[in-house]
């Protein structure tokens, strides 16, 4: 039996997939792993198999897998060279089956929903989410209903319609579609797999836990992640208490959430030492796949983050964009713009505060840019043009 | 010293990254490896240091690398149980730094350059070999030439764009404009690291490798891999004829070319009997990253192809759009037209001969659907429409 726990009252309760959000406080609930001791299982192959102990299953089915994970994480030695900056690393997440971190969740949530004998899963999203469920949903043969907002392109559908999940525009708040679909979710026993879901968080848990481990098993000083719901960072940080309280860390790395300004919830109540966050009213970003206007997770990693002496930034869509070239230009990595708000954080801190240059720093990038290519401006093409027989002219005037 | 050999004549050259044809017989030549006995280094991280003996590389540098390779092999049970295949796996390679198997390739290619102190290099594409070439020069800090055609998308040049290459829009014809690429190569110093490159296809058999030791140390009855240049599936094999010669392997798999019908020249001079590959004039596919209507490295393939009893098959884009539909529905994977070839070609294959119960099948998925959006027809999208309020009703009405 697995149960769930309110972060802030503390309540266990039994795990129903169509009720994972506290009676009481009306939070998210986490999982609430049983006290055993645990290990790695380094010789095995999967990432889910080779932290097995650490997460909410008791074996892994890889006909449900589509081989998400073992991400690389690379050194970027141009980027940290030319701004100064103690060694920093990419653990890049666009090594997934569609392309983002969210394959990370949705893996460990498809696992349950098919351990539970469930036969119905679902999301509310307008992106990355969207095309992950719908992904492992077909692997798994399980009906996928994927709920979007009015206005989502037609450019974003493609990606998931290619899937065929059943495939809902709806019309209205997106807080309260998402509210909507678990109350659908009971009525007709759709598994609703939504952003902060506890088994995704779980799934979450693996980024980290590979991080440490290909830093030689060693935390490093800081993290940086993009902030939407909240999900992710949860998830992040959960991998290294985790680490702390078996044993095999000592200190927990800095994590630093990063927000786009337009839509920066978390981070404002983070600035503003409020005990909740509040509601964006007209978010503006173009970093889209962060753009959550009313983050569901926004008051555990408020607490989490507090707790932890982490911190909470937000960096402007300028900011967003210069980063986003920057790693493609310098270190030959295309993101998405929310991905970019790592290293346009790191930049904006390492202006107020000198780093040691022994901490070790890691961006984890989310998402693929190949799934954002409107954000790149036209502008930015510069192209030359030639015929084959004056290219040695335009060439030699190039070199 | 590296040496290059021409597989026709077998005479041997000096490596000269700005000449890399035969001058006898104008085909590509391709790496000699020298003997010596070849183990593969397991305890390693990287592919390209797990496999570095059957490497023409002496060490790697990990700072020009994208974490590319490692890829996962899955197996589709879904997809064989429907159609009553034998076991039936896809090597996706889409979970490289650029979304495409062309990072194998560039990755060995511009260590090469960088080892021979080389600051250019450049390619001739329309595509995942230009996104490719660009992002590992970025990383490399080489001054990178990609050349396109005249005619090429916006949309295809902001995924290589994003890089800053130096790019060249070039009218005329495209063969043409290859040659013209190695002659002004040799001239202002610029290794051209085109499709049939010997250490581009010393960088696919990483694939073949992996393949081999994910299937625990045995080689797979049957591998199926689109055919476009030649160099991809020049790479496979030669990594299992390394395989065979050092003893890993008795048996070699056999090896199924596919091609696009609208374009695919080396399947009508195997069908035909022909001993050499014919230009094609007027190519016309949905495939079009396989769409090549002179491969440089087709009388290669050719060759050994008919020297190993494999095959070289094609397929109509009807076919091809069919498979690209079953690999996503069925198993949740979005490949690019030229990557469903490989199930098509199986398909197609499968009414014609009885596979074995026992034989194992690889697919190659070469590339991500993301790349390929427009390739996708908007017709596909089927979309329902609902406001929350009416949400629960139109969900009932889907179950």
């Amino acid at each position: 039996m697995d149960y769930l726990e309110c972060f802030f009252c503390q309540k266990k309760y039994p795990f129903d997939p169509f009720n994972t959000f506290c009676p009481k406080c009306q939070e998210p609930l986490l999982f609430s792993p049983l006290v055993k001791e645990k290990k790695f299982s380094l010789e095995e192959a999967h990432p889910l198999e080779k932290t097995l102990d650490f997460l909410p299953l008791s074996k892994v089915d890889l006909n449900l897998s589509l081989g998400e994970g073992s991400t690389p994480l690379i050194k970027l030695k141009r980027l940290s060279d030319c701004y100064q900056l103690p060694p920093t690393f990419a653990k890049n997440e666009m090594f997934n089956a569609t392309g983002s971190f969210k394959d990370r969740g949705t893996t460990v949530a498809v696992q349950k929903a098919v351990s539970f004998g469930l036969h119905k899963i679902g999301t509310v999203s307008t992106g990355n989410m969207a095309t992950s469920t719908a992904a492992y949903g077909a692997r798994a043969r399980l009906k996928t209903f994927v709920l979007v907002k009015e206005d989502i392109s037609s450019e974003k559908l493609l990606s998931t319609v290619v899937y065929r999940p059943v495939l809902v525009k709806v019309k209205g708040d997106y807080g309260a579609l998402t509210s909507k679909s678990f109350t659908l979710g009971r009525k007709y026993s759709i598994y609703f797999m939504n952003s902060v879901d506890p088994f995704r968080v779980e799934g979450y848990k693996v980024i980290g836990f590979e991080i440490f481990l290909q830093l030689n098993h060693q935390p490093p000083q800081y993290i940086f992640a993009p902030v939407s719901s909240g999900g992710h960072l949860i998830g992040l940080m959960r991998a290294f208490l985790d680490l702390k309280q078996e044993g095999f860390i000592q200190q927990l790395p800095i994590f630093v959430g990063v927000q786009a300004q337009g839509c920066s919830p978390i981070a404002q109540a983070f600035a503003s030492g409020k005990p909740k966050v509040e509601r964006i009213e007209t978010p503006k970003t173009i970093a889209q796949a962060i753009s959550n206007p009313d983050p569901p997770g926004g008051n555990i990693l408020l607490n989490m983050i507090r707790e932890d002496n982490g911190m909470i930034l937000d960096v402007t869509d300028e900011e967003i964009l210069e980063a986003q070239k920057i790693l493609a230009e310098f270190e030959g990595i295309f993101c998405q713009p929310a991905s970019a708000t790592t290293l346009a954080g790191l930049l904006k801190l390492s202006k107020k505060m000198k780093f040691k240059t022994t901490d070790n720093i890691v961006l984890v990038i989310t998402g693929s840019g190949l799934k954002a290519l409107k954000a790149i401006e036209s502008s930015q093409i510069n192209v030359h043009q030639a015929s084959i027989s004056d290219l040695e002219n335009t060439l030699g005037s190039l070199l």
